[in-house]
């Protein structure tokens, strides 16, 4: 009975896995290993730590400031969105962020005169996603929001 | 001859003065002024670090991290432009800048889903203005440009 649940959890993962954007963040965390140690490493290992349970969740602090670790995987993140955002629409989507010591912000990302996506980020301390199909969705999610924002504005996003 | 050489000169930094956004910025700056200290003071020598002649700004290293009073007064100039944009637009210009410890940067003023105004930051170290005049021209264009664009496209200032 294991086995026959965890089959339909593992093909789930390896769809996650090979969705563009989660590609797309896997070559950019690739990009940094400058000395080969994550070669041998297969993606999901090296995405482990985008995985947070709910109860490994809650037992983040949110006191003090976000741990170096989780900002770098936050920045990774939202590199990733913007690198796929290019991909699909060609356009360059600088992103920019602000974010307090309380682990409060906003990530924005413009193409010309065009917001092309803009989110308000909370809980940094606990940023993660329960599941690797989770982490597909948001990512993917965030890159159609901005494509779709793209095509009702094109002008303007080249602008 | 020095006495008649100076009253132009006198005129032209009252003008300036009077300009609806150094008005925004001498405003602001003293909203921080918890303890009344700088009632007395006039608004000219409330401004008077953001004045520095050719000589002063080529004498101030461009190395090491930008100077904490330079960068509170390119804050202040920044979040003055955006108080005048509001004023005039009725839209909330929320500014976000970007810098690094070189002193380059960026700031951005986004409207709803339109980037209102964008500018490059370059040595950020000599933030400063040859006079009066010119630190009010700079902010009025800046306020002028980001309204031209609020006009531009209305609809999107309001998304």
């Amino acid at each position: 009975m294991s086995d026959a649940a965890a089959s339909p959890a593992v093909a789930e993962d390896e769809a996650a896995l090979a969705t563009p954007f989660v590609k797309c963040l896997v070559r950019l965390i690739r990009a940094q290993d400058s000395y080969g140690s994550w070669e041998g490493k297969p993606d999901a290992e090296l995405l482990a730590d985008f995985i947070i349970t709910r109860q490994q969740r809650r037992a983040i602090p949110i006191i003090g400031d976000p741990d170096p670790d989780v900002l770098w995987r936050l920045d990774m993140f939202y590199t990733a969105v913007g690198l796929a955002i290019e991909e699909r629409s060609g356009l360059m989507a600088s992103p920019m962020m602000e974010m307090s010591h309380e682990g409060f912000g906003r990530v924005l990302f413009t193409s010309g005169r065009l917001v092309v996506l803009s989110k308000t980020l909370r809980d940094v301390h606990r940023f993660g996603f329960e599941t690797y199909r989770k982490l597909a969705e948001a990512g993917t999610k965030l890159v159609d929001d901005a494509l779709a924002a793209i095509e009702a504005y094109p002008d303007l996003a080249r602008a």
